[in-house]
């Protein structure tokens, strides 16, 4: 499969989203343009994106909801469940346990992080803040698929060698720095502050 | 001044970062060696990155700290403070409110807005909920520069067709729906559950 585009990755799951809504309302099938108007795309858009991976759709019927729907799954991975630890249990990283939305979707937070002794043992939401030394035996014992990274600047990158050296494949890094990692390792990068300043940017430079 | 890509700005924001880290421990300059490392890239980079918006820094000597940060706060439009709206007060509304990162940054959320009358009037961090019907007549009264969309993607385009009719012209939208916005509109996109699905996209077709 040729290497597709991270925008096309995006709307494969706006595209699923919509899909889930109609599955929960028992809708059968669904057609480009309804498609390309939650995805803010065009229904062109739409029909190049899915064409990617392999036909979909009959012309003049639209897609078939459940199929469309399973197939994006399968596509993005997502037939499985995945055991992800967060590092760093401070305002973010706690609010990031709390969060319902990641579980819905097949991603199940399974343990938190952080090298505060003040920190360390207390409770947020169903877990127990873990010291972050224990990181390498706790992993070795029970394997997780991604990381999210919560932690300040200075200390990202030194976790997350030591979170490869153990196996992990995959990031999610919230601290403002750009992640050096092997190449068969996925990083995403989220700030909210830099998006913040993405915009302040736009804005002066309309 | 020409468009510059948006991996771009993030590296002048990480750019940024590191030098205000300097600025507190009072170093005065940096070569752009330095700056490479931080922002995960190399110097021909950021030499590229910086000739962007003017010539910066001597040939051997690096970059002046106090310099080089003040140059690229004001090409982020950075030297104001951005009155900031939160639209939606669940789990990741709220802890947005209380996000200090913000602040820092001179983003200063003034007002939060949820649909739901058991949530609106209660107190989160230093903010009462407000009734998101009274949304048009607070700003008109009191204008703001970005709203942050944390609402269910139904009601997101909705919210964002009303606040763009009284001149919000920057949005940082975290429901999963592709928001459609006039040209002069800036919108950053944020899910957290569409970057860990994008994780395991990148997992399952390494």
């Amino acid at each position: 499969m040729r290497k597709i585009a991270e925008s096309t990755v995006r709307r494969l799951s706006l595209y699923l989203r919509f899909l889930e809504e109609f599955e929960e309302q028992g809708v059968e099938t669904v057609s480009s343009e309804a498609l390309a108007t939650r995805g803010g795309t065009t229904s062109a858009q739409v029909r190049k994106d899915l064409s990617f991976f392999g036909s979909f759709g009959k012309r003049g019927l639209g897609y078939s909801v459940p199929e469309l729907a399973s197939r994006l799954r399968d596509i993005l991975g997502l037939g499985k469940t995945y055991r992800v630890a967060v590092i760093g249990a401070g305002n973010i990283g706690a609010a990031l346990v709390h969060f319902r939305g990641f579980e819905k979707h097949g991603f199940c937070v399974v343990s938190l992080y952080d090298a505060d002794p003040k920190k360390i043992g207390r409770k947020r939401s169903n877990l127990i803040v873990r010291d972050q030394m224990s990181i390498e035996g706790d992993i070795s014992q029970e394997p997780i698929d991604m990381a999210i990274i919560v932690t300040p600047a200075s200390v990202a990158q030194g976790l997350v060698d030591r979170l490869v050296q153990v196996g992990v494949k995959a990031f999610l890094n919230f601290a403002p720095v750009q992640l050096r990692v092997p190449d068969d390792v996925v990083v995403k990068n989220v700030s909210l502050a830099l998006e913040l300043e993405a915009l302040s940017y736009g804005l002066r430079n309309r």
